[in-house]
């Protein structure tokens, strides 16, 4: 089955970001798309990787990743050639990492389509996501880039919006006025009210032609050291001294909003089930679906025992952990470190992360 | 110097008790008296054992324990010679525990004086408490027992109370009129308010001669076979099958409340600072004496990170331990288990243990 129809489709996965909501669990060794979050077997990047089996294969999957996660992606995803691993000499955000990806293919083969997805998100209903992506692609042949929008069901602040402008020439598919980055708690009760906003899936197609010319249009600096990036990349140069002179900037700041506001980009509702895993609440959540119990366990349940509680372990240390009497409460037992908080003070983790990271700990950041 | 006047006086400490409430802090293999609970640098048996040293030497000091602990006491105490630990065959709680010492004292010297010294508590003006043993060495050479009370300071449901009736022919030693297991909250607050009664603080003092013959008076089963167990234990003989037909049963209820009853039970009231470190929130108001943290910390603070929380941690695996957000928060971090609960539910940590035995975990209690 060829949902990509005939276009030359590649698939990047943009696999960066150091996840430090989700500490100890995660690491700067070991982020987000390296952990299997939900205990199903393998990595949310391994996932994603399979969840493009009916749009591509291996070969024209690239991976976009720091040399500190090298290793790991390659021994995760062996099938994925060796020069299909993109290694950012430093972290720059996900605007050179696009770009990257993006003007290397556009050496190798400038007429192909390009899907970028998110190395880290969970999305439970494959049929409905190829549906999704089959149409996103469809749309991007007119030289658009076009966005997945997820319907959202709850005003949650932890993830971006896109905000639907009129219906394009393509049946279903809409103009995107505006993407809005984390809003407030507020703002979000707002968006999910006027049934004009969707959440930011994190993938986004275009043609590999359009998504250069953006980055030329929108992001000229990023663009014209990107061509002498991916030049040095596809004939073996170092580009280590070019790389250094990149600002980092996200790849939403840098090509979406500005490409948008020039109409440029389009956005593709969706239904499927998906999360961006970005704390222990949204983790415990996901996990909830497959559990009934009021503490959402992650690791071996024969070793957590609790009495009167709510809320969620993770564990990963083989201790024995007991929770007695505490409501909404998130445990994160690691061999090296052990993390407590409330519900409630999730998305603060980073604050303790912060402050292990001012007093030299960083052997367990 | 002697405070006890030349009286031939002798010390028993009963270290026995599983201290689940402190788990997984206290194990079944390493109970409370074996711990530095308040990381001084040794363990509450001996910080028992040197508060004696007014009144005694090791050569009069008697230890009654389990086999399972044997070890550990000589270890920790080895200037008690090897025939002063005596070895309960199997726990039979407090009053064969005192009944065999008491026996064993009545072969060897049957004039002598004999004090009764629970083994973990916390006791830290040294000065008073001499003064108010030594008033209580004095109340029994009248061949009463005499035991120690302390002015209650907050209507506590985990202490024994006693309550004080008339004065005695001994000035500012009072009769016994009741002893009073833990109270409810409401009973406590109304013992409190009357100020009448005192917390029981586990100690007591009587003639060899006068124990034996309330153990013979009010408890003349455990007294007849103890007689026996003491014949054999000096002799050398083995005395498991006659300790194999005691019932287990608290001192106080077997000797001590029919002893007041028959008005021959005293109680001296006491000041010093005396702490029965029940559970982890008697741990932490004893601690946050020295400490003006919210939370209190037992084990190396520098790896302790808290963010708006409050209560305490106790942590001795050499991990980073990290609390955020969170209020009255127990934390209880051991190389092999994890305890976390409220202060609220410190006293109920025992269901955990419960629950634990019932699936196999022994390891681990």
């Amino acid at each position: 089955m060829d949902f990509a129809n005939d276009e030359d489709f590649y698939a990047v996965i943009p696999a960066g970001g150091s996840g430090t909501r989700l500490w100890p669990l995660s690491r700067s060794q070991e982020p987000k798309f390296l952990l299997d979050l939900l205990g199903r077997g393998q990595s949310l990047l391994v996932d994603t990787i399979q969840r493009l089996k009916n749009f591509t294969d291996e070969e024209k999957i690239l991976v976009v990743t720091g040399a500190a996660h090298e290793e790991s992606v390659r021994r995760q995803a062996p099938a994925i050639p060796e020069k299909n691993i993109l290694i950012e000499p430093s972290p720059k955000n996900s605007g050179p990492a696009v770009g990257f990806a993006a003007h290397v293919l556009n050496l190798i083969n400038p007429d192909a389509m390009l899907g970028c997805f998110a190395a880290d998100h969970v999305i439970q209903d494959g049929a409905a996501f190829d549906e999704v992506v089959s149409k996103a692609i469809q749309a991007a042949t007119g030289g658009n880039l076009v966005a997945v929008g997820l319907q959202p069901d709850e005003p949650s602040s932890a993830f971006g919006y896109i905000k639907k402008g009129s219906m394009s020439s393509f049946e279903g598919v809409f103009e995107v006025e505006d993407f809005v980055e984390k809003p407030s708690f507020r703002d979000a009760q707002g968006f999910i009210s006027s049934g004009n906003y969707l959440w930011n899936a994190g993938i986004f197609v275009g043609k590999v032609s359009s998504i250069v010319e953006a980055f030329g249009e929108f992001a000229p600096e990023i663009g014209s050291l990107m061509k002498r990036i991916a030049e040095s990349f596809v004939s073996g140069d170092d580009f280590g001294d070019i790389w250094a002179e990149l600002a980092p900037i996200a790849f939403d700041y840098a090509v979406a909003e500005p490409a948008a506001r020039a109409g440029k980009f389009l956005v593709v509702p969706g239904s499927f089930d998906w999360r961006d895993l970005g704390d222990f609440v949204s983790l415990a959540g996901a996990k909830a679906q497959e559990l009934s119990s009021d503490v959402v366990v992650i690791g071996d349940p024969n070793k957590v025992f609790t009495q009167e509680s709510a809320g969620i372990v993770v564990t990963t240390s083989g201790r024995i952990v007991s929770v007695m009497g505490m409501k909404d409460v998130v445990v994160v037992d690691t061999p090296d470190a052990l993390m407590i908080t409330s519900k409630d003070h999730a998305q603060e983790v980073k604050l303790i992360v912060e402050s292990l990271k001012d007093q030299g700990f960083d052997n367990v950041l």
